[in-house]
Formats: structure tokens, sequence, C-alpha cells
């Protein structure tokens, strides 16, 4: 199971809809289907956070302080507390403060709580932000491939006009941007937005520098395109120092910020938010104005987010002080044994003259292993069936041909054990594909 | 305060949207305002359900018996279950079997777990009915006017063209249906939905009978218009027997039926629902690919709706053995008391010469109030400001100027005694208005 959920039977009809949409949503389908159909199968696909670390039971607890801590900020009786917050909530949240110091604190943005959206999950975010800004005929949503399948979705669904570009290992993000950017302007598009998830992106685990990300905000403030940046894995890092946010970074006022508790303390609760920058490009006004909107949007979407959820949040971030940074910490230690298990296995069963290729993420859930021969539905389907591994062909989540050849491994959801055992069992369907190593080399991907 | 939550700001900017929408949510801003502004005005606007009534400290139980059920129904430990709660879920939903339970007892629909969709209360479910219904260019939602705005904020903000058309008291729905559609046919729209609150509609609180419903039905069949029947408040029925629901009525499969927890047990929760039809106008493809077309728009929207309040209406639903008609009774009974308190205080402050007309709703939360002069955003601060109450213009739901004279009384948020004083200060302003009776019979509105 993947944490993208798409209906079983989005895939066969389709009716109304683009068509690589929805290839790539039947290749989702056929994943799931393909775990389903393979129980035993090791998991390598899943992007979910492990369920170990879930403070389920202590949610309850949590709420409960957080009733206490409305009646005391409010004057209220535990009673009248309690109905307050089971009644109809502010569009734009009940926790807002608690986010923003949150955010304040452990990623470093000077965020104020009358900037915070707070939204049904992160992609309740993404999606206002996105047909928010992109409203009118020929406005763009930018989006590198591959890229995390819950934008292009978003923008499909909603009759937004899609581009792309690809920026590979090595290559300057701001130098493809902009050669993407000027293609656009050829072609009198008007680009509204640009996704980018710079800390340890889904799929590809990479990270943009801080060069960079000061290069690419300098192009977006220039030609007024809002960033989006969405960190929803930036705690999860395991070796070196974070890279400063992109929204801490901006001075144009050209950031918006999309964050999430479903991988700090659990995906069920559903409570994500938007931060909307102090001025968007330099007016105080503008950057109201886009808030409003989004919260206009939000009312005919949700009306508001629950306020039992977001009391739970609520509740865990008064009880750790307003930081996650400790309480996250045994997951952090946890997904950076299952990435070290996952880079050791890959040395092991993937000696060089194997030619494949892989990175070695600092944080995050995910890496990807680039192959000498393509990998699709057919391949996945293989592996999960002769080879009881199931993986994610990075295809799925690219806007061309250019991401065939390459696989996503997931750490997050397996043990050390089950990945060493699945990545020996890739190793032997891709060394059956491959035949020996020199076949290999001959064929190999060259990054 | 409303249950129609807005941003305070979306209305003075409001780039890049509909004048009309704007205009609407101006004035919702305003009258949120206008509530902060006067606090001590009691509110006969807000429609909100009353809040002794929430359960607020019992969910926590009920959430926790939710996972016993999990636990047995899928051999699970505690442990186990309360982590697989806490994770993210299926698109469709969690509580399916038990949401259709509810509404084949207490609404005699004959719901299918299988056609369930569970949304983030029932806003989400008309957000994605519409959009998804409504594609193309020339598609067209119907609806009647005046209607709950949350519709046509939903059509506005996601360019969907919406058309109107009146029904006053007295005159056939069905009738005032069929000129609208041949109006529109003649002008090339395809009507793809028709919105519909058939059981004491918002705001007028009026009930579509019986045989209205029918012909409605069979008018929607032959052009393959699908009917979206929303009701939120069909269990609080005040006397006499409850009207079928269209979609227990429904022999075509054309009824998309729409409901929510927000009434019945709180808004906070936000779990609302859609069940589609078995067949669509007589395919089950049809049906099943509209099922999965709202499944695939909802995995971009919100993934899924969150689990942790699922759990908690799914513990309700198991503690109440599957019907919600025995909970809701003293909520049912303090609101025909608040209604019969209305009614008694109109007829005492009101007396028939005065020419002021208003409707005895058999159930619901509002009934509208006919005068003989405009009643807009200027008399509504002024009744708040000078007289202490405040209430809601119908025009502000309406996409015409026929309701300016008329005005939407709320019995839902207040007891009898407030409901009498705010009656007897409404009374004041009115006859400040129109002066002595025989003035005011002179320029009633006839009906």
């Amino acid at each position: 199971m993947t944490n993208i959920p798409a209906c079983a039977e989005s895939a066969a009809r389709g009716e109304g809809g683009a068509g690589p949409l929805h290839e790539r949503l039947e290749v989702m389908n056929f994943l799931n289907e393909v775990a389903d159909r393979y129980p035993r199968a090791i998991s390598l696909a899943a992007g979910r956070p492990a369920e170990q670390f879930f403070g389920a039971q202590e949610y309850t607890q949590r709420l409960g302080e957080f009733v206490g801590h409305l009646q005391r900020s409010r004057g209220l009786g535990l009673d009248a507390a309690f109905k307050r917050l089971a009644q109809y909530g502010p569009t734009a949240g009940l926790i807002n403060p608690l986010i923003a110091e949150q955010v304040r604190s452990d990623e470093g943005i000077p965020a104020e709580p009358s900037r915070v959206l707070v939204t049904a999950g992160c992609q309740e975010a993404m999606q206002l932000c996105v047909t928010t800004l992109c409203r009118e005929a020929g406005d763009v949503l930018l989006v590198r491939s591959p890229s995390y399948i819950g934008i292009t979705g978003i923008a499909q669904l909603g009759r937004v006009e899609l581009a792309h570009f690809n920026c590979g290992e090595g290559e300057s993000l701001p130098g493809r941007l902009g050669q993407a950017l000027e293609r656009l302007d050829a072609l009198g598009k008007r680009v509204r937005a640009l996704y980018l998830v710079p800390d340890f992106d889904n799929p590809t685990g990479g990270v943009v520098p801080q060069a960079e990300r000061e290069a690419v905000i300098e192009l977006c403030a220039q030609r007024r395109i809002v960033v989006l940046e969405d960190n929803p894995y930036g705690l999860f890092l395991y070796e070196g120092e974070p890279v400063p946010r992109m929204a801490a970074l901006d001075r144009h006022g050209c950031v918006v910020y999309l964050g999430t508790y479903s991988k700090t303390l659990c995906p069920a609760l559903r409570v994500g938010f938007a931060i909307v920058p102090p001025t968007l490009f330099g007016s105080e006004a503008a950057a109201r104005s886009l808030l409003a909107r989004l919260c206009q949007a939000k009312s005919f979407g949700t009306c508001n987010t629950s306020q039992m959820t977001q009391a739970i949040v609520g509740g865990v971030l008064l009880a750790e002080g307003g930081s996650l940074v400790r309480r996250i910490r045994p997951a952090v230690a946890y997904y950076r044994g299952n990435r070290d298990a996952m880079l050791e296995a890959l040395e092991a069963t993937f000696p060089p003259a194997t030619g494949l290729r892989w990175n070695r993420p600092r944080g995050g859930f995910f890496m990807t292993l680039a192959l000498p021969f393509e990998f699709g539905k057919a391949e996945a389907e293989h592996c999960a069936g002769e080879h009881g591994v199931l993986t994610m062909p990075v295809s799925f989540f690219a806007l061309d041909r250019e991401q065939d050849r390459r696989l996503r491994l997931s750490f997050s959801g397996c043990g050390p054990d089950e990945i060493r055992e699945g990545i020996a069992r890739l190793g032997r369907f891709v060394h059956g594909r491959i035949g020996s190593p020199r076949t290999a080399l001959a064929h190999a991907a060259v990054g």
C-alpha cells in the first residue's frame, strides 16, 4: 500500500480526465492490487510513516490537555470548553499560534499565527494553493519531474495547466528552472506557482543546496512566481546540518510554506497547514488577500479543519513545549538505521561492476536506484509475484520518459531485517535480468 | 456567528472571483463582524446546532469502543488496532458499513456500504459531486433561489456554471423546474446536477411533498440530471410523518444522497458522506465510475477522512445500535420547543394587521419572515446595533432580487426565553419601520 490513496476503480474508466494522470493512477491502483495479491511480498514501495512511533492511545489524553488550555485561555468551564471545541470553528483554524511556535522553533521560519491556515492534511493545503493561484487560462503550475503525484493530480483534476522540467543529479536547479521559464515565456504562459520539496524529495530523496534555494527564490521573485515549499520530511535528518528552509531564506515574500503532522505525529489526524509570507512580493495587502482567498476556498471545501484533531495536535504541542524534535528522536534513529541497512544491502547486492547507481539520502523516507533496464508496471508485478518484493517505478512520478529506468525504495515502513531481505530479493530479480555483471555494465544507465 | 465559515478578509478584496459571490460573502463577513461588534445582541442568525446535546466528553470513550470493534473484526491486538487507525486509510472511508446501516435504518434508504464515500464534512461531499459532475464547458449546476450559500460558493469558486430558478410557496417545484430546464435547453446548456434540500431547507425551512419529489426524479431521470439530495436536517422532524427521501423514491438511479453528522453528533468531527445510487440512470458501470471519480477527486483533496473522527462516529453508531433516532430525541424536543416559542412570539408581536407572513416549518432549524420593506445589510446592522437582535436577510442566499423583503430566523441556537426576547426586539424594529399596523398593511408583501 502506498500513502497516495487512489480508488480501485478510478483506473479502468477515467471519464473526463487527462490521459497521463489516468495512466499514472491506473498504475498506482495496480500497485495496491499487487500488494493485495502478494501479501507476503516485502513492501519497499510504501511511503508511510512507521506505526510504532504513533502515540495513538496517548492522543485522547492530549485532547483533554488542550481542552484544559482552552479553559484557561478563554475562561471557560470544562464542559463549556469541550462544547466550544465540538462546535463549528474559525475557517483558518484553532491552533494557529501553537503551529506557528513549532514552525519557528523546529524549522527556523519566522511564522506568525495570523499567517497560518490549518488544513485537513497538507494535501488540502496544496490543493487550495494551486487552485487559488492558478485560476485564469494560461496560468501554469510548474513542477520538477519526477514529482510527488499528489501535486500533479491536483493540477490535472483541477484543470490547471501543468508544466515540468527535469533536473538530474549534479545539474543546477536554478539553471534548469531558468531554461524552463524562458521556454514557457516564449509560449506565452504565466507560471503562477512552482512546487518543490527541497528537503528529501519524494521520490528522489534529494536536497536542494542553500545557494540553489536562494537563486530559485531570486528567479521566482523577479517573475512573481509563488514557491510552494512542501516539507513533510525536513525534520527527519540523518546526517549533517539542516539546510535553511526556503521560507526562512525568503526576503521577497514569494514562498508559501506547506507542512503536515502526518509524519511527525500520525496521518489519521489529517492536520496540515499553509503559511503565507508576511508580504507577497513586497505587498502586505497582497499577502493578506492571498490568505483570505485560500481561506475562502477552504470554507467551500471542508468548512474548517476538525477541531477534535486540531486539539490533539495542539495538546501534543503543548506537552512537548512547542517543539517536536525531542519527540521524534526515536523515529529519526529508526529511519536512519533503516537507511543505513538499505545502503549496506545495496552495496552488498550490487557491486560496482553491475553498474547500478543509487543515492545516499541525508534524510527523509526514500532513495532511488538507477537500473540498466526499464522498470515499469510489468517489472514491478513480476518482482512482487516471483521474487516477493514490491518497489515503485519512478516513472509513476514522472511527466516524461526520462525516469523509465529508475525505481524508488522506501525505508520508512520496514525494519532493517526486512529491508535486507527485500534488497536481496530485488537483487535476485535484477541479476536475473542483467545476467552477469559484465553484461550489466555494458547496459548500465549513466546516471 | 453563522455556520457558514468565511474569512474576515475574503470580502474587501476578492481578486479573481465572480461579483455576486463576493457580494454575498462580503455580507456574510459583515454579519460575523456585526455579531462581534454587538456581542449582547441575541442571535437568531446562527444556524449552528445547540451545544448542550454534543457528547464531547463521551467521544473519547466511543473512540476506544470503535478500536475494540476494529480489534474483534480484524483480529488485532489493542495496540495494533490503535496504530492501524492512526495510519493512512482507504480513500472511501473506514466506517462505511456503519453509515450505510444508519442511513438504512433512520432515513429508509437502501444504502450499501460499497456505495458510500466518507467525506470531511458534507461540504466536501458537495464539492466533490459538483466538480466531478460539471467538468466541461456548458455543464451547469442548477439550484433553487434562495439556496444554501455553501453550494453556490462551490460553483463559483470551482468555475462551474450556475443556473437558478425560483419556486415560491404554493408553486409547483416540478413545474418551475421544468420551465427552467426548457429555458436552459434553449440556451444550449447541459444541466448535470440539481441541488436540493427537500427536508427543511436552509434558509426557508420548506419541505418538498412526496408527489413533487417523484415528479422531480422523473424529470431529472429523463434528462440524465443527477439530483444532489442534501439532508442535514431530515431527522429533526417536529410534527407529522416524514416524507420519503428522494434517494428512497429513486427508481432510475439519479439521486446522490448527501449526509452529515454535524447536526446529529457535532460539527467538529467533520464527518459527512455521499451515497451513490446502485445504478446511474440504469447503468451499474456508470454508478461505479461516478463513485471512483469522486474517490479520486477526494484523494487529491483530503486523501482520506480523519480515521480518528470516523472512529468516534463509528463508536457512537455502535453504541446506539445503528440508529441515531433515540439519541437525538432530547435535541428534537428542544428544537421543537424553540420553534413553538418562536411561532407564538411572532403571533403575539405581529398581529394580522401588520401584514407580516411567516411559515410553520415541520422540522429543521429555520423559518422565514416576509416583511413589507427591504431587509438587507443595513437593516441587519441597524437591528443588531439599535435593537439588539441579529437575523439573516434571505437576500444573502438569493441569486436574484426576489428575496429582498424576507429574513431568516433560526431557532436552533437560542432557547425559548431568548427567542421570545429576540422576537420582541425584532418587533420594535419592524414596528418602528412600518409605523402603525394600518400603514404596514398598505405596504405588506403579498407572500
